[in-house]
């Protein structure tokens, strides 16, 4: 029996996302796919352009089985965290047997290694790590020039594999390792990248389509399915919901917590709340609010990401116990007739417990060896990223608080 | 040499306000007249209908010489902290002489009367109010009904003197009590009563004022002055400010505090907490908002408060030492060129430190006695209060931040 893990946003799901998973299916020949997906809120640091709802109606009609939710403290978090989250929720099941990620480079032998040196944290790469980080480079910066120095006398160049773009790839190996998984890592090289232009520029990326939506232009590149989803989602005014939308708010909880109160969360080192500060006292929109604050070390996603750290009261030592010791609970969004099947293996050995109804999440909690205060203080964040991103849909009628408390999506 | 002081929110300043002000010269006849005034957020739990430095212009236009700001910490609170602060805030600059207030009884001996037993706190007092509270009373009635039961045996019927307008009153000479003041109060029987029917029907009070301005109806009852200063603010979109306002951002905040994020700030005792939990899932406006959380003791003045607290994160301790300690310093919003001279007194006598120009705020500490943390917390929440106000603006182009960093408003 096998059983296909893939990692998703699907923000939309488009037509790449499609090619992905036919491509996969073909490399691993799957008896079910299960889906760990980001939910109300993505890794670039915004809030998702339809919720975690509509985007899992997306995942089963494109042919997953089960979709489980990537917590949100995973979610919104760097390379690291996001990949960390993700492998240890496929782990966690118990039956996921293969995992394809989508890269732009196609020699996993590379990236197997460079997630070594990562993992393994030799003496001498951590010398050359600190050197780097003591010359003023943010981290990913610094560990990529550190990898770089190990990596060279064995004749790879970091620059040539394009470790920027796979670092994902890189850091999903790294977890793998970390965990002592047993789950197979397959690479599929991603469209976008140089053998198949031609399909390229029929398939535009996930960003470009949030784009066309945005300025209310003819979206394509999506299924049919996704296109009627995001159409009635739409209708009913539950979205589009953009980064832009998170701007009143954010201005004033950066003006709340002030410096000190930002300095509190987890995120914000090397001067980036002096830096928000002084950006929100005449910013107008969360466009002029961010590029006052981007530096070459702080990119826009790592801005982003740490303005939701700020609206979510995002605590260090919240994140480090995440990290440390995985997610607390499973839980289904959603799943076909065939999934039922998977979910009910699932049931049977994760060693994490479903959580299909929040409402009976107290009595989920009695039933295995879990960390009950980390996983209550996971679930309530993915409850008030629910809510806050409810909150965000243009039509107020819709913005009915405590929509996490219903069954997950079932579809035929 | 006598200096007036008087207690001021002027929200708007209304011709009620102008004859309270009159009839005080008339029974005083002071030299000098120094107000204290709640600076953005006032004690029903609002946000101002335009902010300080507007309203400052009309206490200036009315004839008062200087105006001090009565910190967010103390405006915000019920009677007893509201007078606490007023009271100590006047005291803290041993200049003020006299102190006039409105009230709806002209009765001062009975209303100092009931200041004493509160103060006093005899062992009968406390048996009997402890006996309304157990009873499930809100501590205001099981207080009233405790101070009833005291002042009956000697003839006074708490309920004719209309004890529960008189609260303020009865606070103020409480509080000059316990900070055993120097300073003369009086009364002056308010507008709105019933010896002098025929002015009050042409004076609106300022909730009627606040009312006709929301409708947009022409407002009267105003004078000319404030009628300029209010069609100016408006006109460049600085308001008006209303409570409902304040609703998108209740909604979020009490979502992400949740019942217990809520629980640890100050005021949320009785179940507050989880009647606006209750309130925020289905909610649409302010005011469903509100009456959905009210019961008989909990009004709307106290729930509008409770938002407050939970806005601006308020917490038991500081309010605490607030109370104890009085305002650590004196913040000044505005003074006529009269009032300079009245200025260079309080800066002469004052025991705690004149704020002319946050800026120089520091400075300002290391002059004379302060409790510099709490003085900081204190100005903090100033500075967070116009911050919040100002978000509020109708025009986001005057959403500038750090209004506070301004000199004071000066006025021949």
């Amino acid at each position: 029996m096998k059983v296909l893990g893939v990692i998703v946003e699907y923000n939309p799901l488009h037509r790449g996302h499609v090619y992905h998973l036919n491509s996969s299916m073909k490399l691993v020949t799957p008896d079910f796919i299960v889906a760990v997906m980001s939910g109300n809120f993505v890794q670039r640091g915004e809030p998702a352009i339809v919720d975690k709802f509509a985007r899992t109606e997306m995942a089963l009609k494109a042919g997953i089985d089960v979709v489980i939710e990537l917590p949100t403290v995973y979610a919104i978090q760097d390379a690291n965290g996001f990949a960390t989250g993700a492998i240890k929720t496929l782990e966690a099941t118990n039956v996921v047997t293969d995992i394809v990620f989508g890269s732009e480079s196609d020699d996993i032998k590379t990236l197997e290694r460079l997630a070594s040196i990562i993992v393994e944290e030799s003496k001498e790469y951590r010398t050359s790590l600190k050197k780097y980080l003591k010359k003023g480079l943010s981290f990913p910066n610094a560990r990529r020039y550190a990898i770089s120095e190990q990596v060279l006398k064995e004749g790879i160049d970091v620059e040539q594999i394009k470790f920027s773009n796979n670092i994902l790839g890189v850091e999903y190996l790294a977890a793998l390792k970390r965990t002592r998984s047993q789950m197979r890592a397959h690479i599929i090289k991603r469209i976008g990248s140089s053998y198949n232009d031609e399909q390229i520029s029929t398939i535009p990326s996930a960003t470009a389509i949030r784009k066309s939506i945005k300025s209310g232009k003819k979206t394509s590149g999506i299924p049919q399915f996704t296109h009627h989803i995001l159409e009635r989602e739409f209708s009913c005014g539950r979205g589009p919901v953009f980064s832009e939308d998170l701007f009143a708010f954010t201005r004033l909880k950066v003006i709340m917590l002030g410096r000190e109160g930002l300095e509190q969360l987890y995120g914000f080192n090397e001067g980036i709340a002096k830096r928000m500060i002084k950006a929100v006292k005449d910013s107008h929109d969360m466009k002029s609010f961010l590029l006052k604050i981007k530096t070459k070390r702080f990119t826009f996603t790592r801005i982003k990401r740490r303005v939701l750290y700020a609206l979510f009261d995002l605590e260090r030592e919240f994140v480090k116990e995440s990290n440390e010791f995985g997610p607390q609970y499973l839980r289904i969004l959603g799943f076909t007739q065939r999934g039922r099947k998977l979910l009910r293996m699932i049931s049977d050995y994760a060693s994490k417990p479903i959580v299909s109804n929040v409402s009976n999440f107290n009595k989920a909690l009695e039933k295995r060896n879990v960390n009950v205060s980390l996983a209550r203080q996971q679930l309530m964040l993915d409850i008030k990223s629910t809510d806050f991103h409810t909150l965000l849909f243009k039509n107020e009628n819709e913005r009915e608080i405590h929509r996490d408390f219903c069954k997950p999506l079932e579809i035929k």
